[in-house]
């Protein structure tokens, strides 16, 4: 009989956002006339930038011509696209990355999880606790953990704890790893890393002959123009380090899908057998042979981020959403609860009050406030006791879901 | 040191298309005049219908308003989309197929290869030979094979000749297998399957418990009302198949990508332990963590193929496209070649003229004729001497290419 990935089973209950929705939607069938506030799920809410909309609509036009038609584009994306990337995301940094080292995709989930694909069963696998659950989940999938213990914690992955003991900064693992999952700005704690930590693990991991997945999906909400953006902005990530982008929280791209990875060239790996290998080829070929690139449409939209007009309507959502932000932490702090994150990502990340739980505290503003957030439980072990609030809405939204969990 | 997939290593040569681009780029280069036609890669060239263009830029305008704006979609697809499909594609053909069984994706290049992510590494995997080369390449990078021999057959793996020795119809495997890759009408063949040949495959599938992939990505093609456009018309079909299907080549979205996948409820594999799990919650849970969904402004598009104005306009580009194979077909066999397929497939299939072998013929026309096809070779070891000729292309392209080729 046909077999199956028995890996799948291993997986405790369904992935996060899921599980949130169901909880929702059972209060909702119950309380049908509650205004429900979601601040859950980071799903950005404001309408997409008129330049990319405009290139959208000329790239549709261009479709209706037998002289504009696009079919199948390069699996890796377009060169304009790639050329726009490279230059304004990387090289306007002072981070020495190419257009051909960037594959544009459909989301940075796909990416962050399809990696996986190019990488070997052998690895020693490094993960923050609490974490963004994809990696973890796409890991265990993919067969690289053993079964998950009481704590949800899968065997064989290193579990490094982030909470306000270390300042939410995870330090260096004391075992070796040969992977390690970065994300700056943090998701879910909204904690960012300065340059000396970043070049902390770089250093770390060229000396181990680690990889770094670094997630920076969140680099533009970063303030503080002293703060990397990019893994690439350190000496020597070159030789170490693959990082993930996306156009779902900057340009509001969540519904649109468009997002990007960046593997240098020269970066390599080993196989089983000891034969270094360079991970561009690799992931040149996964994508070439299981992807078909990103619509036309799309690219020509993501392109459009990068005009004058795009750049500052993208400032203008990102300005927007740190201001949401700004009053989240504020009036949580007023309402005496102690805040954290929020100053350079769109995710406050706050202590659940005395007596309450992760997953308690959320069915007590759901309840009580009808406000949605995130448990931070369910980001990991480590999560607990805390628990995620979104900047990702209206300002009335904001203000009223606020004006409701201070009443309480 | 970090560890990468060795299985990458095993892959001979280029993937197909991109080898051809390389050639084709070549011949190009040295020959900056000549006006190139290319009939090799399966894409189409006539503009995007007008009812799915107009349907993405209302959805653009929604997507520019605070209430029409969608941010992340359901990872299956949006109910709307399903529903049109589910009813349109499956129960208007009799087959019992629901909404919630069609899982909409952004290509089936991508649902076809990341399948394998919820088998297991224990299948007995069956393919045609020729076959679309991203069966077996998935496969190969998955580590589901040993390593390819002399002919480029992977080790492992059983292969089905089909050619017109067995009027391109494959047999039933002798040996059992537990994983069978169906591709009606064919690509590369053109061939097509009646009732009866896919009930002997569900039968032995049944019997076995097989499971089939159906790839069904150019049933729009089919001319004969007869002929099944969906292995779910053949009775037993939802308790060993998925399907694949695409808006790429009927409604020509090759460049602004849409696809489903077919996951019937109740369908069933074992683990590696014996356990019988549902195929269906496999595949939702993959595609939850590890997708993110189509593009609202795409998926509206899509929808806009089951409007009265949409279905006329694909009718016609799958006339027009049908209309093209027949010119090639008639002008190939006055020409004095052999000619199979493109009755119902908008592929020619064609015998290499004595003495040339596939890649020898591919040369041949690119340097003389100045035209690009596809070597049958590329699809497999018994592809060899069989040429492919796409029908995708304007009319006066495919009238010249003939010419042409009738002048050699």
């Amino acid at each position: 009989m046909v077999q199956v990935n028995g890996n799948y089973l291993k997986l405790k209950a369904g992935y996060l956002f899921p599980e949130i929705g169901r909880r929702v939607k059972t209060f909702a069938a119950a309380n049908p006339d509650a205004a429900l506030i979601r601040l859950g799920i980071g799903d950005v809410t404001e309408p997409l930038p008129e330049a990319c909309r405009e290139a959208m609509k000329t790239a549709i036009d261009e479709m209706g011509t037998a002289e504009g038609f696009h079919g199948y584009g390069p699996e890796q994306g377009y060169g304009w696209l790639r050329d726009a990337i490279a230059r304004h995301d990387f090289q306007a940094r002072g981070c020495d990355i190419s257009a051909e080292e960037i594959f544009v995709s459909d989301g940075s989930k796909c990416d962050s999880s399809n990696i996986l694909d190019i990488l070997g069963a052998g690895n020693k696998i490094a993960v923050t606790d609490p974490v963004y659950p994809v990696y973890v989940d796409s890991n265990v999938m993919a067969g690289r953990t053993g079964e998950a213990g009481d704590e949800g914690r899968y065997a064989g992955l290193t579990y490094l704890p982030i909470s306000a003991d270390n300042s939410f900064a995870a330090e260096i693992p004391s075992e070796p790893v040969d992977l390690i999952y970065l994300c700056f700005p943090n998701n879910p704690t909204g904690a960012v890393a300065t340059k000396d930590q970043l070049k902390h693990w770089v250093d770390y991991a060229r000396a181990n002959g680690s990889l770094i997945l670094f997630d920076a999906a969140y680099e533009a909400f970063i303030q503080d123009p002293s703060l990397p953006h990019s893994i690439f902005e350190i000496e020597g990530a070159r030789d170490c380090a693959i990082e993930f982008r996306s156009f779902s929280k900057n340009a509001g791209f969540t519904g649109t899908r468009c997002a990007l990875t960046v593997v240098p060239k020269g970066l390599r790996g080993k196989t089983a057998n000891g034969e270094s290998v360079e991970l561009w080829g690799l992931w040149n070929r996964r994508q070439s042979t299981k992807f078909n690139g990103v619509s036309y449409i799309i690219q020509r939209g993501a392109e459009a981020v990068y005009s004058d007009a795009g750049q500052k309507e993208v400032k203008d959502l990102v300005a927007f959403y740190m201001e949401n932000a700004a009053i989240i932490r504020r009036e949580l702090s007023t309402a005496g609860l102690t805040v954290y994150g929020g100053e350079h990502a769109p995710y406050v990340w706050i202590k659940t009050p005395e007596g309450m739980d992760s997953w308690g505290f959320f069915d007590h503003l759901l309840n009580k406030a009808n406000v949605v957030g995130t448990p931070g439980s369910g980001f990991g072990a480590a999560g607990e006791g805390y628990f995620r609030i979104s900047a990702f809405n209206s300002r009335s939204n904001v203000d009223t879901a606020m004006a409701r969990i201070k009443a309480l």
